[in-house]
């Protein structure tokens, strides 16, 4: 291409953008700017005209109630300009930089924005129309729909501009846009990473390619915020569907491709493999946890580890996010606790090269056993919670942040000590995934380490043997619950699915086990109210994404 | 009135009504139909010819994401028709009902709907037009928008119908109804509780009322939920502002009025004088706890009582809820616990005739200082975190709710140990009250005990001694933050006006106290979101009211 060159419709210069799929923190603006304003760098470096970043970039995504403060608005409005003003003194003014920020509309009421950034000036503002107020979503809450669609011409090439939600409701912008004769569609994201979520979002961005006949280019953010994970996964489609680019998941990528002249076909660029579901569920456990370590200023973690598979899932994951060497690894064996569990958590900790320590608990029990003489559950959650106060307590002294290692099945159905050492903490990395699924993802982990020619990290013993709380002897998990493979099934459909019992009992399921299982889970409300935060990796985690009242009569299986 | 007489317009027989304020619970549907029929049957006895009950009571009210279920829905659909049928069954059909429930429009999303009920059927249904997403609200994640108005006619009277925040949102129904000509306008509302709101209510009304020509009945329901409490107050205004009718508040009421043929000036009915700020803010943290207590199925309340001011208040208002026989009050003295604060816990629990049990705490501390050897801060948590599995221990035994007497200045400074006797349990019924607040409240309870010639709950010496955690020698509160005094106007200024930093400088605090506070309050989220729930009764509330990331490095002091 030669720049500079005088050019007719017919031998129009090609357009180059860059796609900058990076991590934002919340409230980090300066950290953000400076983020925004290296990958532009980058981009131009790269040759690229324009740049498309992320939804709420500037800000960091979701930023909740943050977004109705004033004095919020007043820096993410100087820092977008800042963000103009540094392009322009770098001498990047010919870049054409499209940024999500926060904004506010003409009546002062906050608005999801993305700014057209070039020539050292904010040239214009798009507000997103359609606002998310499902699932793990709040827009209506916090923002103001915007009405006006935004098309801005870049190096003679008509390029339409939306905000996620926008092309996941039917009509709007993206419509309006149909009759306009853009060339791209950029569609800047902060979309939250679930299972199976990937396939969704390209197949609606090759409707929507189709609907504008041009192609589509989906930018999206990555990394850890509270309980959501952003997957990043930027990509392109063309007007025919094809897949013209498509960026790593849960890592930083600047990946440029050049727009066809009018009419041309498209040519691939980069198509970056997607990893299997195992990986990718795996991937966000551990970015999830990485970016709350890190974003809030921990550099290291303890837990309990019990030689049992939840413990020892959660530490490969502390592992691979923050280094084995920043793991603190607590054995605390009771009278109760067997040599296998001992040996496997000794075990664990020194395929992870975790900081590993025992701490028997008999001392404090027996003191508190003294005093009330406690029997039956009273004295199972008496040992669980012993456990919790060491793990508090190390915490206290050293600064590590403690994580819990409960898993969803544990968590829907309540069988767990509230307060115990899996339970309390800052993050729970295996929030979201059923027991079934702890199991997979500690085979996949260890096969990836195999395929790899690395230590497997977790001791083949606590993927194998029955799962059990050893907080009375013989004891396993099914003396309490249905075997985890049934179990999980009807929490699938009941939690994940919102299916009623009138419907599991249609798909089959026995009337007792549904029966049993439904009153578990919605006793349990108040448990999950308490509970640490952990990233969602389903189509429903608990937390924001499943709000029920604690208070409710509403029984299912009464019905 | 002649009832049966040949009637003119002139001579139109007046019409009867009755505000129907209830205590429905969540999720009961069957107790609810219960509640709702014996109302109706109470007021036709008492001659009224249209009842009117609270929004959504035939499900409770709020039921969150409950209302996306179909089972739920289903049930919703048949209880409301089985009203219809036992009032008929009764010999009511006469009567006409307007009872709030859930109901599905034509494309069967979820809607707040108002039942018009009589002669045994559900002869029509209006949705809410206007659904509040905001504070607490988040009814434009569950329902969908009416766009009808409603008017009855019962007994020859216009009767104009909507639901609660149809009357706060300009425009809508209530403006649409302006040149119907009815003679009343029902409002159906669930509004929960916050100091101060009743006088924004009433001059609301007032000025629909005017906007109407007709005088407004506002029937509110009462009663505990989550971290909501409902206080009833229902009222009635004529169009020219006067109060014509008013129930007493956190109590069952059915309160008859007759409508005044068409043209003639209205009596007044029944007005209850409203209690002082006070008395409904203790009136509203009991009714929280008791209807906790009562509508999950416990029947007494546990907690750990310190002798100070937190504890004292929270086992007052536990005793007034369940009774003071179902309350039972740990201490659970350590080395540093001075001789004063164990007379005074002491003597509270005999004041208020609790079961008093003490369980000193220094052989589980030494037993885990053996293992751990903890200094400072850990140290301190130690003891705290004991006292907690004390609670819960005796929880599990007992079979006692644990109520945690943690307060909202603790709360939004995080001075408190997370997971010790302040902070576990399933209630908190200070959590919206600050520090200052506790006092007043305590103040005010003992004055009314002595105004009523009873024994005064609350040690007086609980109530003027100097604030301290007791966790190391001579501590006191006021060794790490501001004095309350100062430090609940800040808090009040940022948490519950959301000013910024700037503002608060502006209003002449001091640079230093603002930083201390907005830093401690800021990183404190983590600790909120792991915190029981308690009842809302400032305009803004921890919890849903307040929505902010745990991860976020916004700073309002490094502006």
């Amino acid at each position: 291409m030669s720049r500079g060159a005088a050019t007719t419709l017919a031998d129009m210069p090609s357009l180059t953008l860059a796609m900058a799929q990076i991590n934002p923190c919340v409230g980090d603006i300066d950290g953000n700017v400076r983020l925004i304003v290296d990958a532009c760098e980058r981009a131009a470096g790269e040759g690229a005209d324009l740049v498309i970043l992320p939804e709420m970039v500037i800000t960091g995504y979701p930023i909740e109630d943050l977004a109705l403060r004033e004095s919020f608005q007043r820096a993410a409005e100087a820092a977008v300009h800042r963000v103009a003003a540094e392009l322009g003194e770098r001498g990047l003014g010919g870049l054409t930089a499209l940024v999500g920020t926060l904004g506010t509309d003409a009546d002062g009421r906050p608005t999801n924005d993305a700014a057209v950034i070039r020539q050292g000036v904010v040239e214009t503002t798009y507000s997103k129309h359609h606002l998310p107020n499902y699932g793990v979503f709040d827009e209506r809450r916090i923002f103001a729909s915007g009405h006006d669609t935004c098309v801005v011409e870049v190096k003679g090439t008509r390029v339409g501009v939306v905000i996620c939600e926008d092309i996941w409701a039917e009509g709007g912008p993206v419509t309006q846009m149909a009759g306009r004769d853009i060339q791209v569609l950029a569609v800047l994201n902060g979309s939250p990473f679930e299972e199976g979520k990937g396939h969704v979002r390209v197949e609606l961005a090759q409707r929507r390619a189709a609907e504008v006949r041009a192609p589509l280019v989906y930018v999206n953010m990555w990394g850890g915020q509270d309980d959501l994970v952003f997957d990043g996964h930027s990509f392109i489609v063309g007007a025919d569907g094809r897949m013209l680019a498509r960026a790593p998941g849960f890592e930083d990528s600047l990946l440029t491709w050049t727009v066809p002249a009018d009419h041309d076909t498209p040519e691939p660029g980069h198509v970056e493999p997607m990893a299997s579901d195992d990986a990718q569920v795996y991937r966000a456990c551990v970015t999830g946890l990485a970016d709350y370590v890190a974003k809030n200023g921990f550099r290291s973690v303890v837990l309990g580890v019990s030689g049992g598979i939840d413990s020892a899932l959660t530490a490969a994951i502390a592992a691979d996010a923050v280094g084995g060497e920043n793991v603190v690894g607590i054995s605390m064996p009771s009278s109760f606790s067997s040599q296998h569990s001992k040996d496997d958590a000794a075990d664990l900790c020194k395929r992870i090269d975790a900081d590993y320590r025992v701490e028997p608990i008999a001392p404090m029990v027996d003191a508190f056993q003294q005093q009330l003489a406690l029997e039956g559950v009273a004295e199972e959650n008496l040992q669980a919670r012993v456990r919790g106060v060491i793990l508090m307590a190390i915490s206290n002294r050293e600064g590590h942040l403690v994580i819990a290692p409960g898993n969803k099945s544990e968590l829907a159905t309540g069988y767990a000590t509230i307060y115990d050492a899996g339970s309390i903490g800052g993050f729970a990395p295996l929030k979201d995934l059923d027991k079934s699924r702890v199991w997979d993802l500690a085979r996949w982990r260890n096969a990836h380490a195999a395929a790899n020619g690395e230590t497997e990290p977790i001791p083949v013993s606590s993927i194998e043997k029955a799962p059990s709380a050893e907080l009375r002897p013989g004891q396993t998990d099914q003396d309490s619950l249905p075997p985890y493979e049934l179990l999980d099934e009807v929490l699938d459909a009941y939690v994940e699915h919102a299916e009623g019992r009138e419907e599991l009992l249609a798909r089959g399921f026995d009337e007792t086990v549904v029966d049993k299982v439904l009153q578990l889970v919605d006793r349990a409300e108040w448990k999950r109210r308490q509970y640490p935060l952990g990233p969602k990796v389903t189509a429903l985690a608990f937390g924001r994404d499943r709000r029920l009242p604690v208070t409710s009569r509403w029984r299912e299986n009464a019905r």
